[in-house]
């Protein structure tokens, strides 16, 4: 089975820079986490941006889409910041024939407990099994756009259960 | 979505003794791993035994067989050593209206490089998103256990494709 | 031998938070690579400050001079950042009859890839085999204050060689 | 400085192999700790032998104090088991004009959590400060031979306190 893993950025592609003191969004580390897995999976890593998700624009989104629409790949795999993935998501719907799996991480994929290679995994997997649709894989599982929100405190996502979803 | 995680020992929870200059099957490691992903996921860890999977009788696969049928759980996955596997996963077909999902690792899960993290991600998706049946979340694909091989050189799990599957 | 490890903060102990999509200097990270060593060396961990080094102020300079000087301890561990350690080092000299050994890291602890645990094991160790005086355990050598420079390029601490240094 | 790390296999370099389920003394993992620690020091690797430390004969202790003997280098390191580092340091008193620093590792340097990097932190640094004599670097102390036991139990070394030392 085929699937490509769309980069944008965010928290799992942060890498830090001694000499300005600062983390930056780097390079994609999907490529890294799914070698170490030994995966016997046909993929391709592309990277779309390499932003942090606060500073996506409604035409950074408008991008994404494109990307997707476009693509060859019925079985996609987005990583993205946790800020706005939910945002993202909602941006996503509707496109048809394609089954698409956004997911990131609360710490960079270089952090030894971070939880980057965890989701990939949930990522990659969800992405072979679910049918056409848009889905966030985080914390161990599946949300539909419009029932998913991010706790800020307890850092994870989490089943938006109130009236306000959707 | 409530799922049960029986352990069964294997290279996945094998930890290094240096006073016997040896590795033996520890604790469930699974524990830690669902812990530091910080999943949401309502999930139960139990240990059914603690063994190399290369020295499991017909009497261990029966034993586990019965834990699964009798399992208040519909969602199932099962850490198993790699090398017989796919053999324990024969002996659950059959198993009406359960989800289970083998998984395992070729390196400790307390190894920096482990794969085991990432199979507990996808075995864990997949007991989530698949239908009833048996299957093996290894090496980034969910493969059917009689349509599956372990590549002991390529150190990884492969299709199955020649005639004399089944 | 009694050892004490004073923290004031630097690259070595910054830890993420995705909350605000930023690193921040968090607790000693000093503790947990001792625990993880299982050192049967007698220290104890102290923090000064928890400060980027860039931000250090003459005062905080000060501040850590005296406590040097007025601790009971003869063998001393300074973790801080790497952009001002050698200026902070400077400070130090002439402190009679003590061991001043300063560290920390191009990365942070908790980086899977981190200098911090192999850092902290040269400094511990030349804070008791060197004799008073103040040095620099960084990049697996010991440098001496008056002839170290940070190369930020290689991103690492060198032997400072021109007719600058001192 | 100039330093030579022997590696004589135990612990620190046994590596997992999933195809025979078993563990074994692999490449030395001396050169990946420097490489990732980044540092300036000069230093060369050399592997004497590959064994089990409980598995040296005499002939193997003579072997690495004749390499020791008759190397070119001043300062070195020695990589060994645990289980009887100290038996082999004991062969190597008397050699002068020589500073020899042992150490080894209690978990494998593949490991997550392993002592293997803080260890040969400590080890490189012992051999550039101290004088001439055999060293043993491990639990973040400088141990004598004569006076260091392992501690199978507690799983460290420690300072040998009774009069059966020496």
């Amino acid at each position: 089975m085929k699937i490509i893993i769309y980069t944008t950025g965010g928290t799992i592609d942060k890498v830090y820079f001694d000499q300005k003191s600062e983390y930056q969004v780097g390079d994609p580390q999907a490529n890294g986490v799914l070698e170490r897995a030994n995966v016997v999976l046909d993929y391709v890593v592309e990277s779309i941006m390499k932003k942090d998700s606060l500073d996506f624009t409604d035409e950074d989104r408008e991008l994404i889409r494109r990307k997707v629409e476009s693509s060859s790949f019925e079985r996609i795999v987005i990583t993205h910041g946790t800020d706005t993935m939910i945002a993202t998501a909602k941006v996503l719907k509707g496109i048809s024939d394609k089954t698409i799996v956004m997911t990131g991480s609360m710490y960079p994929a270089q952090f030894r407990d971070s939880d980057a290679v965890f989701n990939i995994g949930c990522a990659v997997t969800a992405a072979q099994t679910l049918g056409p649709g848009v889905y966030i894989a985080m914390n161990g599982c599946i949300f539909m756009p419009d029932h998913a929100r991010k706790n800020v405190e307890k850092n994870r996502f989490e089943e938006q259960t109130d009236n306000k979803a959707g």
